[in-house]
């Protein structure tokens, strides 16, 4: 097992646990290597859920902040091990895992192992599995599993956000829109009913649409229609019965669930509309005081989270939570994924000088 | 090896030759049968190419006509063995093969092995691989092993046709029409271009076109222009950037495969457009002098024929050719395919009064 110095640079850490890959499903020799390694400070009380570990300060402070990040990645496509790059003068990490997102999980181990005084409690959390299927997400399972550990004031997500606070995120609905038709040999097409033609208004719709920009707590929300996938078709000579639009509704925090099954059943007026995946958003939270307080320390313009995170689960269990690690999210999951050191370090100090209050 | 006896009537003879299996790529039984009874008669040259069998009268006399039909299915579906079935009062033969077209087969070895003393040359084709890619056409290979056993002034095909005399053929053309877009996330969808919605106006143009009905000597061919296939999409989460629709174009035999087309690129100006399969149509032929008295001795009114068939072959090959044949072409490829028996009698001797001039 390797071995983790938690002394080293946010930097160096972040080259060190990129080189140790952990694609999802693939995560226990990195789990096991920062159980090691977290489980050697005595200020820390450790828990283990599968590859998910979760290590507290209990000192009995009057609040507490939960930080947490995953230590999966999407699959390596011969971008590891990590390289130094330079860019227009600036220093990079590049390789996968850098953005998305062991940079932020760098820092978290640096200043876990370091601060032992904080001035609020912390619960530490780093999971596995946030990469694939919603079902199989490690703090999913973990909210299950011990759901006391997620007590908190506020939390933050190390979730790449260019080193700003990023607060909320927009919720996101699939939904299979069908029209239905009439097969017959394509060479007496009048005896069927062309299913795809009767897409077109469905099509149209989309085209036309404009997401609207929703003001939920300050942040600026944009929504998103879109077309994920559409087929139909039987074969080259046959009239089609059936075709299907899949689409991705993107909605703002302040929609409820049903809201945006309304809304995509009004837009779709007149069609078959089957929804097969929905998931809230998360209001950006950032009245708690606490979350006021950070956003001011670290010195950042809060923004808008377009992408679902796991900010939402914690805003579910009502937790207040923003996103707030290095790393452009443009460049996650990207073949050529790269974060800035600088951005790297000014995370660590902007966690650091928040949580010692210095 | 079944032993097939020609003296039997056309229903019996269309029951039997069903009962012999001869799915595309399994003829040899059925063919192996034909050639052993036709190579029987005196009055018959015999020429065998694969599972093609191709019986001649050399009688001297000035015309020759050619008389064709496939002898392959396509797959059974639990529809054979053959059953007799009673329909409004009306006696029909129901299973694989009855319609499509082994009635017809049945009335032509009939004939061939009664009509010793036509008044034309006959050169009777019964050949294989017909219900499979254009490619495989046992006629196509025929035209290529021996151009000159496709001589001739009329040719008659046993194509479903309910008994009427069916003239030409549509052409037809398949293209894919595309769209091409940008990538990005949904989540930040304004970064990417969505190829789907940029495809509504392909559907739109479809669903708008209305199909001309075309005069081609002094038959009314409808012609079609149809989408038969759309996909686009690369995961539920990502902005697509290419949506293909594959078009189905049926035009009328007046027009030639450039004029098609260029029309198929008229209607899909600005859209990227690759032809990927075409094959003209056949004029009637009705106006050559055996199609004249041949449509007058069998007292039909022609009609046009939409689907393609293998009279196009003949066209090209400048022998005009018309559809004449047993059963209802809405019920070829059908599982419920049947064929009434009055229609294989009427065909039967439409054929016999015109080939003996009595």
């Amino acid at each position: 097992m390797p071995e983790l110095d938690l002394t080293v640079s946010s930097a160096d850490l972040t080259r060190v646990i990129c080189d140790i890959p952990s694609v999802s499903d693939d995560e226990t020799t990195l789990a096991d290597a920062i159980h090691a390694a977290v489980s050697l400070l005595p200020h820390l009380d450790v828990v283990r859920d599968g590859d998910t570990i979760v290590a507290r300060t209990n000192l009995g402070r009057a609040q507490r902040v939960v930080i947490a990040g995953h230590i999966d990645t999407v699959p390596i496509n011969d971008n590891l091990p990590t390289r130094d790059v330079v860019e227009n003068g600036e220093d990079l990490i590049w390789g996968r895992g850098t953005v998305d997102m062991k940079a932020g999980v760098a820092v978290q181990l640096k200043l876990a192992a370091e601060l032992a005084d904080p001035r609020v409690d912390i619960t530490w959390m780093w999971y596995d599995h946030e990469e694939v299927s919603s079902d199989e997400n490690g703090l999913g399972r973990l909210a299950e599993n011990h759901p006391d550990l997620f007590a908190g004031d506020f939390a933050i997500l190390g979730e790449p956000s260019n080193g700003q606070v990023e607060g909320g995120c927009n919720g996101t609905l699939r939904a299979v829109v069908r029209t239905h038709g009439r097969r017959s040999h394509s060479a007496r097409a009048w005896i069927g009913d062309n299913a795809i033609h009767r897409a077109a208004p469905i099509l149209q719709r989309l085209a036309d649409h404009i997401p609207p920009e929703v003001e939920v707590e300050g942040l600026v929300y944009r929504e998103g229609l879109n077309a994920v996938r559409i087929s139909g078709g039987v074969a080259g000579n046959v009239i089609p019965d059936l075709c299907e639009v899949e689409v991705n509704y993107r909605f703002a925090p302040s929609r409820s669930t049903d809201d945006a099954v309304a809304i995509v059943r009004e837009v779709f007026a007149g069609f078959e509309v089957e929804i097969v995946d929905i998931a809230g958003g998360a209001r950006p939270g950032l009245d708690a005081p606490l979350a006021r307080e950070f956003v001011a320390a670290v010195g950042a313009e809060p923004r808008p989270k377009y992408g679902w995170t796991d900010v939402a689960r914690f805003s579910a269990l009502g937790v207040p939570a923003v996103n707030y690690g290095p790393g452009d999210p443009l460049l996650a999951h990207h073949d050529e994924e790269r974060v800035p050191v600088a951005q790297i370090d000014a995370v660590e100090k902007g966690l650091r000088a928040w949580l010692s209050g210095s």
